[in-house]
C-alpha cells in the first residue's frame, strides 16, 4: 500500500483499528564514539523532527505497541525498552501534522482525533547503535540518528519527553541492564566510563568508577589466553557483562 | 442527579465527555497507628473492592483527572500525587462491572467501551489519614480505609497497581516529600521510624536511622521554650520538616 492510501485509511477507518486519542512515543537511544544518540523522524513537507511513535491497536497491549514502533523503526526487538511516563496535557495535539498530510494531498478533518488531543505513553529504548537500521514510517520523509546534544528542537512536547527519558535512564543506570544495551558484548573500561559520563552528563573519577563498577559485580574481566580473570583493570583489558552471553 | 441517571448518562453520552478507553486509578495511601492504609471502594451489588478511579474528560489534563478523583473521594487536594505507571494490557476490561450496573437496573451494551478494554494510568497519593473523609462515587456502595496487609483481593488488576504503587513510593522515600505527606506537621522520631519501616516492609536500626535522617537534612528539631534546636534526638523531642510551614 502506498503512503497516501495508508494515510487515507488511517483517517477514514483508523478508529476501527486503533484506540482513539492514545499513542506511544519512543525515545530510542544509542551510544557511539562517546556520544549519546537519539533516533528522530522528519515529517513529509516539514523541516521539523520528532520522536518515532505510533497508535495503539484495539487488541494490542501497550508494551507491544511500543515494541512494534521500535521494531519498525530500527529492525530490532528483544532489547531494553522501558515505560517511564504518560504525557497527558491538553496542549498535546498533533495539528502540526496537518501541513504534512496536506503536502501529500490529504485533508484531515480538523475535528478528527488524529490531529486533536493525544495522550502519549513514553518509552525509552536503548539499542546497540551498530545493529540498528533506521527506517522512516509512512508519515516521515527521513529517519536518522542525531547526537543528543546537537539535536534540532522537536515537534510537539517531544523535547520534554526526551528530557524525562534521560532522567529515567539516569535513575536506573546501576540497577537495570541499561549500559549492557548500549555497548558491544565486550568492551574496555574507558568505553564504559565514557558511557556513564555521557548518560550522567558529568565527569567521573576513573579509578573510583572502576572500583565501584567491579564492586557492583555487574561486569567481569574476559579471561585471556587461558589465564584466570583478575579483578585488576588495565586500559587494555576487555570486560563483559556478568550473566550475559557473549553472543 | 441520582445514581441511575448518572450511570445512564455515562453509558449513552459518556464518550462526548470522556476520552474512551482511558482512565486513571489512584492508590490513595494513608498512615495511622503504625499501619499503612489504602482507600478502597466496594461496588454496588458486589462484595468486591477496587481502587478509586475515573475517566479522563476530553479537555482535562491527565494529572487533573487524578486530582479530581482524589478530591472527590477524600475531600483533599494539594497533596502528594505522583504518576507511576500506565497499565495497558489487553486483559484490562471492566466487564466485572456489568453485574453492578445490572443491580441498579441498568444494562450496558457488551460492546460499549465502558466494559471493554481500558488503559489506565496509575497515580499514587499520600494523604494525612486524619484529614481525609472517604466518600463513595456513583458506582460504589462503600468507600473506606483498609490496612494494606489486610485488604481484600481487588477487582481487575488493582492488586498489581497497588504493588507497583508501593514500589514507586519505596524508591522515592528519601527524595520526594513522601513521608511529610503521611505524618502530622510535628512528630516524634519513633513515629517517623515506624513510617519508614512500614513503607519499606522491614525493620531498621533506630540509631542509624535517626543519624541518617538528620544527615539528609530533611527534618529538624522543633525548638522548645526558647532553647536553640539541637541535633541530638531523644524520643520525647518533636521534629518537623525542613522548609515546610508548621501550619
Amino acid at each position: 500500500m502506498d503512503v497516501r492510501a495508508a494515510l487515507s485509511d488511517l483517517i477514514s477507518i483508523g478508529d476501527r483499528r486503533f484506540i482513539p486519542h492514545l499513542a506511544v512515543d519512543c525515545a530510542i537511544l544509542g551510544f557511539h564514539a562517546g556520544e549519546l544518540k537519539v533516533l528522530l523522524l522528519r515529517w513529509h513537507g516539514s523541516e521539523r523532527w520528532s520522536l518515532p511513535g505510533g497508535f495503539v491497536e484495539k487488541n494490542e497491549p501497550l508494551d507491544l505497541a511500543a515494541e512494534r514502533v521500535l521494531r519498525e523503526r530500527t529492525g530490532l526487538d528483544e532489547i531494553y525498552l522501558h515505560q517511564f511516563h504518560a504525557f497527558g496535557g491538553t496542549d498535546r495535539h498533533e495539528d502540526d501534522l496537518v501541513p504534512s498530510f496536506r503536502s501529500l494531498g490529504i485533508e484531515v478533518p480538523l475535528d478528527h482525533w488524529l490531529v486533536n488531543r493525544i495522550v502519549s505513553v513514553g518509552y525509552v529504548a536503548l539499542v546497540d547503535f551498530a545493529k540498528a537500521t533506521p527506517k522512516p514510517d509512512a508519515l516521515a520523509a527521513e529517519c536518522r540518528w542525531w547526537d543528543m546534544h546537537e539535536r534540532p528542537p522537536l515537534l510537539f512536547d517531544h523535547d520534554e519527553i526526551v528530557t524525562r527519558a534521560l532522567e529515567s535512564v539516569r535513575v536506573q543506570l546501576d540497577t537495570a541492564p541499561i549500559a549492557a544495551s548500549l555497548l558491544p558484548d565486550t568492551f574496555a573500561m574507558p568505553e564504559l566510563l565514557r558511557l556513564y559520563q555521557t548518560v550522567l552528563g558529568r565527569p567521573l573519577d576513573r579509578r573510583n568508577f572502576q572500583r565501584r563498577i567491579l564492586e557492583l559485580g555487574l561486569v567481569e574481566r574476559v579471561p585471556e589466553n587461558g589465564k584466570r580473570a583478575g579483578r585488576v583493570g588495565r586500559p587494555g583489558h576487555l570486560y563483559r557483562w556478568v550473566g550475559k552471553d557473549a553472543g
